[in-house]
């Protein structure tokens, strides 16, 4: 099925593995946390060593500048009337490592470690998004040390903000139409549909993020003297979480689900045939009961349904001990995975207003949002998507699903809206890859199957 | 109203305020938190702190260990048949300080400030309890510097672990009870009434605290990819907390009323001829209405009704920005308040058993207990309970009152139950001490003439 300039390519990324993985692990090495400032000058290091990787293979790459951390922009392949040019998404920063007792090795002294499923690298950032990023600068460097040149012209556009709501990215693009605009996007910040079933998403949650301060008291008080009187911040603030929820599973948020779209049945069935086994997937990490909406299937609830999650909460005193105080003040970050064509302000106005009119008297909130993306839909009729689903499907051992995704990646729909292009999400991560989680791995298998792929989807976009 | 020999002791008190203030500051400036481990030599120098100002007024005095912090315990005064014998409580170890940044100055380094509403003490401990415990060590010194004796035979027992649950305290009041058996306790850890008004508390709320960890998932998980589908025990968390009042303010674990009592008519009336402003108390921490049981009122809440409240609450992502996790635990610090024969243990239980019926599928709870305490009630018929009040009626603007109080003391009912013993609860502490708060305080003012007042206390009770 390959073609004759491909053969060659794929056997060098073979050959150079274990160098690739090297180049992985000492990028996997810098702590480039985006949302802790204390990381701040982490993130230019990951930036300046992109950078640099990426002129070791002929890219033509800086740093550019923003009010955060800065993008990494590069060019390289052929012009011209007629050379497909592909622009390739990823981003170098990385989650918060805390808990830090949970992590069995430090977070950033990546390693390979065999496991019962096999060789993994492991280390915050191995899959999300580091490994996935360098998947395709590997199918390039291959490319490039066979060929002398790309199978097409390449925009490399690399972030390092993601991991905290972007807040740089939309006005970047704006400024940056000009160079960025590609004939496609390429991302790769998903996962594999399975083990043996890779997936190109053509559906994506959107994100809205707030986090809210609730205020009593003018100050922390004693049990004993003010409890029973005085209101409590913890008791309002669960009041609030515990009425986002009706009893069937349902958010409450006053025209929440407007824009949320029903299921075609063609898609219902396709999704019916894929044979998701919601007991496995619950049951590999200590659950067995989906816990969503009761009248939806739990493939809706991971991919098409939107929903509301508390992801901290904290008040009063959480030391060893007790304490019998009243605290002023409770908090928590509540984010809402969007989809269709909920409006992600709208929804934000709402909610806040909601939160307002469950809370008692003499209670009080401020709410801080962190980030806000509607959700996105690929047009999955550009011929691209079938070229890519086909090259996916020579490399793994079963054909490639178009599938939803319950993450948000709002740079695809960014690419669709600001720069008029189509965006393609394609990844190999997997389910145990604890992304965001104490432990983060990525699978070697994962790594360098991903690498063969790149180098197949780049010929099959080329012709 | 003065006996001849109370008024020199009176003066040497005024003359000698600079000092004694001096001595409490040394005392204030160790940092005997006992709920936290690190501070345990702390603990341990306070108790020699005290061991040695006692012996300086030719107290015999010394540290007795204990599985926890030591108790000291000391003898002086005349012995013999027909001489009183009073014992007096006080607590040296004092509350955690944080949250650390709303202190205005650092809690151990405490000093006098000008306030608008007179001199203060400021520092942890200054109220709770180290202040108002060396109001009586302070009149005991100018009784013993006038007349060379105490007016009656004195047992000294401090402990070192009151504001972590007091597990040395039963096992060694038992042990030694021969040495601690007296006519009466004294305890000073309670406050005025008003500026103006001293009291004598004689109903005390018992205490129960209850830690809960709410447990989901196996470990923390991406909210992207498991949001919806997951049970997240945050809301599982704040569904239990929001449950356990009604509409009306009710607590509803079940049987949690069974042994409360009803206000006698007397009592009632007592009670609102006190005149206590309901709206002042609130505003003066910035509330504006009660917010506990709709049936009762406001010194009822505060006074002789049971609670129940969260002290700390905290799962997931509480650091800067946002992290998208849904986390496997969720964690709860949660008391109550008990009244007249309400039963601790019964109520841990069905608590326990209550939280459990609350939770969904696949979240499980675990629970550590701290600490478990009845409610008290003095016995108000013996007769030093009208000595002490014409003691402290001599002392202060307005006659001294019998209230109830929203704290939990557990000694009082030790010593009734364990030593057969009266306890008097008498104290100068004021509502806006700011009591385990961020900069606590002792007014001068309550800490001068609470010395004052105990010199008045003992020679009533002498005769």
């Amino acid at each position: 099925m390959s073609a004759p300039s491909l053969d060659p390519v794929l056997s060098r990324i073979d050959s150079d593995i274990s160098a690739a993985t090297e180049r992985l692990l000492e990028l996997l090495r810098i702590p480039s946390i985006s949302t802790d400032p204390a990381y701040k000058g982490d993130c230019e290091t990951a930036a300046d060593w992109l950078v640099a990787d990426l002129a070791s293979i002929g890219v033509n790459a800086s740093k550019r500048p923003t009010p955060g951390h800065p993008m990494v922009v590069g060019h390289a392949g052929p012009k011209g009337e007629g050379v497909p040019h592909v622009l390739f998404y990823g981003h170098y920063d990385v989650q918060p490592v805390d808990p830090l007792n949970l992590w069995d090795k430090p977070p950033f002294a990546p390693e390979l470690q065999e496991t019962p499923k096999g060789t993994v690298i492991r280390g915050r950032g191995s899959s999300d998004d580091k490994g996935q990023l360098m998947t395709f600068v590997e199918a390039c460097r291959a490319w490039k040390a066979i060929h002398g040149e790309l199978p097409c012209r390449i925009t490399f556009f690399f972030e390092g903000e993601e991991e905290s709501g972007s807040p740089s990215l939309v006005p970047y693009m704006k400024e940056n139409a000009d160079e960025l605009k590609a004939d496609i996007a390429l991302i790769c910040d998903t996962g594999l549909f399975g083990e043996e079933t890779p997936a190109i998403v053509t559906m994506l949650r959107g994100l809205l993020g707030e986090e809210l301060t609730v205020k009593a008291a003018s100050k922390d008080l004693h049990s004993g003297m003010y409890g029973g009187i005085a209101m409590n911040p913890i008791r309002a603030l669960s009041n609030v979480i515990a009425q986002l929820h009706d009893e069937t599973g349902r958010i409450t948020v006053p025209g929440f689900y407007d824009g949320v779209p029903e299921l075609s049945d063609e898609l219902k069935a396709q999704w019916a045939g894929l044979g998701f086994d919601a007991s496995h997937f619950l049951g590999e990490v200590g659950l067995s009961v989906p816990a969503g909406e009761d009248s939806v299937t739990p493939l809706e609830m991971i991919w098409s349904r939107p929903t509301c999650e508390v992801n901290g909460i904290w008040g009063g005193y959480t030391g060893e001990g007790f304490k019998t105080v009243l605290p002023a003040e409770a908090h928590a970050k509540i984010s809402f995975r969007l989809v269709g064509q909920q409006d992600p302000l709208a929804i934000r106005e709402s909610f806040r207003a909601y939160v307002r009119s469950l809370l008692p008297a003499d209670v009080e909130v401020e709410f801080k949002g962190h980030g806000a993306s509607q959700a996105g839909q690929m047009e999955t009729s550009d011929p691209a998507f079938e070229k890519a689903r086909a090259a996916l499907s020579d490399e793994w051992p079963q054909p490639a699903a178009f599938v939803g995704c319950g993450g948000s990646i709002p740079i695809a729909g960014h690419f669709q809206k600001i720069l008029d292009m189509n965006a393609m999400l394609i990844g190999f991560g997997k389910d145990d890859d604890q992304l965001h989680s104490p432990n983060e791995k990525y699978d070697l298998n994962s790594f360098h199957k991903g690498i063969r792929s790149w180098a197949r989807v780049l010929d099959a976009l080329s012709r």
